[in-house]
């Protein structure tokens, strides 16, 4: 169904001149109302019905109340989502799955106090429908404000000393711990090094239960330091290893970038990989393949892991309160173990 | 002033009970209203009252009738946020400038043309102050809906094919241009090439007027390339040069990652930088001192450029109409040219 008409198709500048106020307000009204007098709202509501202007995306937001829009919230310093090349896995995946549903994402990163507090302050506002809640720290009074403000949100990893109930999504931490150190142990290795992630994060406390768990008696806690995911500390970590003991045969770190920096840390104490000391990561991160020698890994599923995600938000934005959602890793082996 | 009371602070739980109606709406009320019918938001006002609740942030929002927030947009694939380190330096310098006045920085990628109608959507609607445009290509609609609907905006680059009255913040992307190609023609070069940028983009288009302006009857358009500022595309444009012309002495790249591609296919092809061929770049990107060998190059003032960008934006949103702002470049001399 053609139509030719000489008349053209009233625009938002039109409404705005029948309504006596600025595009701006007319733009606020027909997108959902933020910052706009009830009086102005009456006359836009008014001329939008003399001069005819319709907008598709305006009936479909005043239909549903909603922003349309959810926060990937970031709870670290901002140069880390540059840095770890798992945030970008993981807001890829977001994006994607936002894109399907004609939904925008909003990135937020909040690495200081006051970044905290104006980003709990933007969401609480109803700037967007929900958040996805990116590497929580204990005790990071973060997670708390959302939820006291009832803002809709989904973790990425069970969060460590929340009693409230938090719907998450995230890997079965021990279980992968376990099966890579089962792996190391069955190419014959059995001074294992751990090289751990923060003690105050999932990733960081479970995949080391899970090791210990598994490596049972042989467990032996000096062959145990702390990092901070990245490659620095990964090469900090190591050199301190190779200070206390001589006799490691195999290096499992709680992270690609970490074993990374430990492979480097190895390469100057004049240590061939895998040949003298065998090292394995966990992310599978993109640079796990790449890497010379390319890094033996868990894989956590990134794709799934954004997908679930978004899926569990909008459940919860609908009214419900879905189970938590454990995904599997899988084993990569490659050059460096 | 101390007080010694048993009393404790209500909290948002409170005002909530008080009102008969959800922690959310309360806290949409307090933080700026969005989304709340007018009798919740009357019940809720009034449960304020009478508990006598009070939240800092929340009176300041009411009374400025804003977001407290700016958007810091990007009309480029996702991946490029990663892939091209420009847009790292500059979204560091918004969140210090922001940070320094008490905002929220909301990221907003917008790649594809539904991405970019949900975040004019978003933005059309409030939930931002303004709008931090980056990397604006010719012809991109964004920026017109943008204008239209009365949102705030300021553009990184001069944007092509606009006529209305934008405010930018750019470098001086001609004269840029011109003491790059001076310096190689200093340093006896004759038969120098050129790998501009996208001819739809600001820097695409001036930097390849200016060094046709400076080379003047020199200037062979056969030495010329388009890239997309891509380390790939400087490989693949290099190759391209050489297979046109044998006589190239120096290449200036209109980006440090299109000259490190135009490096790595100089080396494929067997030829040495600088000693056979000088290679130039543009941005002083954080990749140009590292690489090897270091990049000379153009050095933008990325931290200058985001902090005018906000004040230019928060002059603007306070209803002036700034004058576009011209940032002077550096030429930093290192290994490769």
């Amino acid at each position: 169904m053609e139509e030719t008409t000489a008349r053209r198709k009233p625009t938002i500048r039109d409404v705005a001149a029948a309504a006596g106020v600025s595009r701006g307000t007319v733009s606020r009204v027909i997108n959902g109302g933020h910052w706009v007098s009830p009086d102005a709202r009456s006359a836009v509501e008014d001329a939008i019905r003399r001069t005819g202007y319709t907008a598709n995306h305006a009936a479909r937001s005043l239909a549903t109340g909603r922003a349309g829009s959810l926060a990937f919230l970031l709870t670290e310093p901002q140069h880390l989502l540059f840095q770890d090349p798992t945030f970008a896995l993981l807001l890829r995946g977001a994006a994607e799955a936002l894109a399907q549903r004609s939904m925008t994402l909003v990135l937020l990163v909040a690495g200081t106090p006051a970044e905290r507090a104006g980003v709990a302050t933007f969401v609480s506002a109803g700037h967007v429908d929900g958040v996805l809640l990116i590497s929580s720290h204990e005790a990071d009074p973060l997670l708390e404000q959302l939820l006291e403000a009832g803002v809709p949100t989904v973790c990425c990893g069970i969060p460590l000393g929340h009693s409230a109930h938090v719907p998450t999504v995230s890997v079965d931490e021990i279980g992968s711990a376990r099966e890579m150190t089962r792996y190391l142990r069955s190419r014959g290795h059995r001074r294992i090094a751990m090289i751990a992630g923060p003690h105050d994060t999932p990733g960081g406390r479970y995949r080391l239960v899970g090791f210990e768990e598994e490596m049972g008696d042989d467990f032996d806690a000096a062959l145990v330091e702390e990092g901070d995911y990245s490659q620095e500390s990964g090469a900090v970590a190591m050199t301190a290893l190779l200070e206390r003991s001589a006799d490691i045969d195999a290096v499992f770190a709680a992270s690609d970038l970490m074993a990374a920096g430990a492979i480097a840390a190895l390469r100057r104490a004049g240590l061939r990989v895998p040949e003298d000391i065998a090292v394995a990561g966990f992310d599978d991160s993109g640079l796990a393949a790449t890497h010379e020698p390319p890094l033996t890994t868990m894989r956590q599923p990134w794709e799934r892991i954004s997908d679930e995600m978004v899926s569990l938000l909008l459940e919860v934005i609908a009214g419900a309160q879905p189970q938590p959602i454990t995904l599997p890793t899988t084993l990569v082996v490659r050059g460096s173990a």
